[in-house]
């Protein structure tokens, strides 16, 4: 799977995340842990401006993404109060799993804080991996364009 | 509902819970929002102890007790790496709420850390209160001796 | 101190927090320690809506308010991503501490989900209590009106 | 860098970890952020083990090891009051950075639940690298033996 953009013009939604203080650590900076919860905003807030969390609603019944493998780097501290614009994308959907790429900058000094990667897991009820439905599929595709890689 | 107790005779059961960085903030201390982790800690180990957590199993389906109100008051910080003694009991069973008491002790410093109540409500499927189970009255009362007070 | 108002038109300052996916529990609601969370953020963007933030903002070094006492009631449950207005006032300022209040309203169906308190202590570098400066006072006094009590 | 390995005899040290119910999310499992805090406690205690949490105590004002880098998969869902075993080792030491790897188990069920890497960097005063001491270096290269990769 490709590397992780830079390029601001790659990324189609982002969303802001002002941090709170419990998500600083005593180090004095933002937990490391933190991302991958800002992580999980973006990619939820993503499938709600898509119209996607439908798919995402049925919480408990049927699980139609669930998070298999999940990365972060973390490239200069965010501290308490700081907002964080986080770019968010799906850069490619498979057979059965899908990927997130989240670059996260300050929106004060722009400094690029963070980038990260979320893979998602399509399941049926029974936890099976099933393909992703064509509906899911073509709302990502427009929105995405050329720039989305598919299997 | 009586005050809490800072007396160690008073409290049947203790856990030891040790500070992840995690639990910290920028302040360089322990966030106070943790302290309401901490106190689920010694809620699940006490219930766990008196082997009261197949009443607390069902996760899903059923809601046994349900967290209506919670307090805490907090003496004195505690820090990254820190060994906290959460002390519990439960002073109270009412018709269908009953509520725990915890004391947290530094456990180098012996030092007072936090103070804090739970109250939780027994539930049926309808998130209706109804009267608590015999049977989990039966195992706190023998627990706790003459000091639990019911209703 | 005087109990929580639920009448909105007592509090001056509204703030709102999406329920994230990380801040529910295997019961299917948002954790009731989450809510230890929402009120802080309730109380920081109260502050820097009133440029009180400044006295907030030496993390390290001095430590202007310290939290020493929480409270929470829980009237209904949150959940994923629903909408949480935390409706914010400051109830009460005494020497050295002063009292947040905070009624959390669900956005969509206006249902009380959560009342709650923190008291805040003003410390020097010692964590000895001082006196809360009258700049604080004054401005907290302007916005508050008179149904703020002060001693 | 290599791949997480998932032998057992590889792995010098665990440490265990139960579920807490603020770690488990609406979907009803842990919530895959929640290993970032889980990988974090393998950490602590690893370096607590080997003494070597003298490096890592001066939260405030050197910053020994800051993580840069985080990877998890998650192989199958962990539940709460699960018991997880973090089996934890450190698998290579560069010149200023050195990286954990981590396996965590189910304690019951010994099924394979996470696995993961944190990747950390030694930095000076000014958030500058430097090469990582060669008193922690030795006590490491003791404790891994010949299985740990150095540069």
């Amino acid at each position: 799977m490709s590397t992780i953009s830079r390029d601001l013009n790659v990324y189609g939604f982002s969303t802001e995340i002002r941090v709170r203080l419990s998500e600083t650590d005593a180090v004095g900076i933002v937990f490391f842990g933190s991302f991958a919860v800002y992580f999980d905003v973006g990619r939820m807030d993503y499938l709600a401006h898509l119209g996607l969390h439908r798919f995402d609603g049925a919480i408990r019944d049927l699980i139609p993404g669930a998070v298999v493998a999940q990365e972060g780097c973390f490239h200069s501290p965010a501290r308490y109060n700081d907002i964080l614009v986080m770019h968010t994308r799906i850069a490619h959907i498979g057979n059965s799993s899908y990927t997130f790429h989240f670059m996260a900058t300050n929106k004060r000094s722009r400094e690029l804080v963070a980038t990260g990667k979320l893979t998602l897991c399509w399941l049926d009820e029974d936890f099976s991996p099933v393909r992703i439905p064509e509906a899911f599929r073509e709302v990502v595709r427009k929105f995405e364009g050329p720039l989305l890689t598919t299997a």
